[in-house]
């Protein structure tokens, strides 16, 4: 299709900006770590995901408590076998790029560290609440994954999608947010405190959990006026929600669309002054008005 | 594109409506309260805002028992504050246009004059519950934003499109209110007041919490019967809730398929064979050759 | 637009079915009662609408315990009132038109009856809970409303549209049924009677309420295994119910695109065979060859 | 359509595959049980849809604990008595086909294997607890009933459309988990056991309940932070969720739209001027005007 050779191909951040360093083991490390299209470099990647999988996989289960008190020490050393293994992965990152400087500030490079900091710094603070909110950062290794995304065509046209309606997107969520502080206060102000509407933004909790129609039910309107008002914002709710799948499913259908359903035009160039892109049905060069070849149906 | 030159722009009710004052003191002011386009006036509506966000942010925080309960006086100073500013700021409208009444009676007018007199009312009533239901008509001060978003060309396409389909919404609504209605009804008969089903208007939130899958789970059915008549309900609840969807995306397809897949074409007529249909660009007749009219842009 | 003409316009069941009586006061009465283009009928309509409504909401209003028990006196008047209008109105259906029995066996007939029986059948069988049994049959006065809405020519858009999918929604709705009867006897086996899932219809009802996003809560998974097929459930029934989203979408976007995007076809008539439908750009008849008039731009 | 003759024709798996025994006894037999078209398999094909639900609502019911004391006797003999037929028609489908390890090797030999397994596994070890892990492959007897849908021609289509969107499906379940996962993680961190959220698995179940819009209220975020970020969850969850309603709709919509849009159009060229694309039932060229040769349909 003609629009797919014109469109700007997404070019997704070149590993090159780090700098290709001249050949010798450094090149050939790089080789394996940063390309992907080498059988080397592909092996490299799938053992990493593997990896990366495997850490979360012992994050998630280290969380169970009965799994953690049968297993911690398995656990810890798995934990500690990832953190190491991502270090020198890290390391090497380091070494084998022209400007490692670029690499380390670069989105990927915090990613990087961020996946192995938590677990040393769990070295220096044992205290156990502390160590939980930092454990969080721990998951960011997670993100390593999109690498792998990265040669998907797929996230790119999802991405488009939802770049292009980035402003619509802005003011559907700036309406209903202004529709949940109103609600909520409305709530709070009729249902008060003793109903479990205990302050405005916990009424605005409420007023997203019954907008969504997520509906916990762990704070209920009591009153007549309360349910009713419930009743008003539920079916509210689902007519200002039919809007983003709305703006998804539009920009879906006729991205998709132009595709398919684009303009019936041919490869035909006119023969007088090259111009191309005309009808299917056009005889005459619209630009120069010279008679074109008969098309034979056109591509489609 | 064409069409936004022809059509209708959207008019937000023009501040000049209020009467400009002739030059001096007062149209200086004018131009720094009214007028958007100038860089003072830019400057003001920006500061406005930031007032009017943390003014919302007050109230919003003064709700919340402990932060109520330790900072009650800085709170009641700010929301005092807020209540000053805005009420100097709404005498200046006042003054600085030419027919003040035509803006007190006017939409914004009405707005800015709720927006500050819960706080001088709550001063000859202190009591406490009849303060709290002032409060609400604080909240219109959020209006105030939509100042703001009057410039925001997206909020007229999402309001076109919903006044487009509003005969649609209209008698969607009736039907589900109907259902909703004898739905409601029929579970007040099966279930009864022992499973929490107290009168019709109980039943009938249930019945709304249901259809849109909401589903709080404060009141939910016990006997076999009613199980099944929520389970019939709830499907056919999703179906009847796919039509808002459906209409909002219908809209917006095609709202958007006409700018983006709208053949660009001129009514411009060949002066030679006759044929109409030519594209915007073309500069020749695509039927005989003969040379066209420089096209004026042409039609929709 | 063409396709509109050649559609059989939606006719409602013809009140002149039942027989329009001769002149005299019985077609006039016919005249007041079955017509709604004459400004008594008109009126006559309106006022039914209005006593459907207010005798719904008495009914809505006895239902709830605190009304009940006050005014008890004055809703059981009012609710006899209606009973005796809405009676005196069957029998002047009965006697105005031409063939009684006609009409009395027709759907508006038989809701009519149906209006104004629970009423009497509680005098004779003054039992509390049968009563309540019965008194659903008195909600069906709500499809009176009806009546109106046959004139609203949205609601034959959105049934044709429903009908045009009804192949399509009839196999949706087998293969979410067999869903939730295969994953509710999957849950009844995992989690079992202890955690709530007491029978196979019991974990039915819990499949309904999950896989349309209902979520009461009521009975909810206790076991890991329980939640991790609850889980896949709910990821997987929102891609099962996104499918009615999708048709009652495809088909309001198409039907009306048909009326906007519609084939660009022109009002020219062949001068020499008379055939019409041609296209905006063909210059000779596409059944006889012959030549056609220059198009004026053709339809929209 | 042209499209139409192109596509390969969706073929279920067709019974004689596994081969048409030579006439006699066994190829009257096949003909019964294994065609569709002649009457008498009709009538087969009914009564055994008819026994497979019959079969279904025995183990249904009888999971009902009420009617599986009063009635167990009855619920038993039934269950054994479809057990039995099953086992016959088993037996006399693998009789009938001349490589009966084709059929019994194939999906529906296995299936038609499942349906009758667990009854006489039930037999050899009558624990309840094993039993009732067993009883589940029963429902297995549930996909019998697709036989009937191969039939139906709607199927086909769901299934396709649903393949056609298979790599966007598959990205959008990745990014989901991916989300559940990390917010999981953060909700464990931030509420932590105390308030429900007791292990990183226990959080993702939260989250898929939370995300898909259920929201069954089991487990509820307690702290301020915990409501903030569900409301965040939640508000994205929408967002995320709309995806795939727009996948689904939007191959809805243009697969529709080929058929019902898609200008019927015929690959015909014009003898005279050879100007292509004319409409099916053209039979002159609306070019020039010359006869056009008979088209073999062409379109659909």
């Amino acid at each position: 299709m003609r629009q797919d050779d014109e469109a700007p191909p997404y070019v997704p951040q070149a590993p090159t900006a780090y700098g290709k360093p001249p050949p010798g083991w450094r090149r050939h490390m790089y080789d394996v770590i940063f390309e992907a299209d080498t059988p080397a470099g592909r092996r490299f990647d799938i053992a990493l995901v593997c990896a990366i999988l495997l850490s979360i996989l012992v994050v998630v289960l280290d969380s169970v408590p009965r799994l953690h008190h049968d297993h911690a020490e398995l656990l810890n050393v798995l934990e500690w076998g990832f953190t190491v293994l991502f270090t020198v992965e890290y390391v090497a990152r380091l070494v084998c790029v022209q400007r490692p400087w670029r690499y380390a500030g670069g989105f990927y490079g915090v990613i990087d560290l961020l996946a192995v900091l938590p677990s040393y710094f769990s070295l220096l603070m044992p205290g156990t609440e502390l160590l939980l909110d930092i454990r969080i950062l721990r998951l960011l290794r997670v993100f390593r994954i999109f690498k792998l995304t990265l040669y998907i065509e797929e996230y790119t046209r999802l991405g488009e999608a939802l770049a292009a309606s980035r402003r619509k997107i802005l003011v559907f969520l700036s309406v209903v947010l202004m529709a949940i502080l109103i609600l909520g206060t409305v709530m709070y102000v009729v249902e008060g405190p003793k109903n479990g509407y205990t302050s405005i933004p916990v009424a605005m909790y409420w007023a997203t959990v019954t907008m969504t129609t997520v509906g916990y039910g762990d704070i209920t309107p009591h009153t007549n006026l309360g349910k009713a008002i419930a009743s008003f914002m539920m079916l509210m709710g689902w007519g200002i929600l039919a809007v983003p799948t709305g703006i998804v499913t539009a920009e879906m259908t006729l991205r998709h669309g132009d595709r398919r359903m684009g303009p019936a035009r041919t490869a035909r160039h006119c023969p007088s002054c090259g111009s191309g892109g005309h009808e299917a049905g056009a005889r005459f060069c619209k630009d120069c008005g010279a008679a074109l070849p008969a098309g034979h149906g056109g591509a489609k």
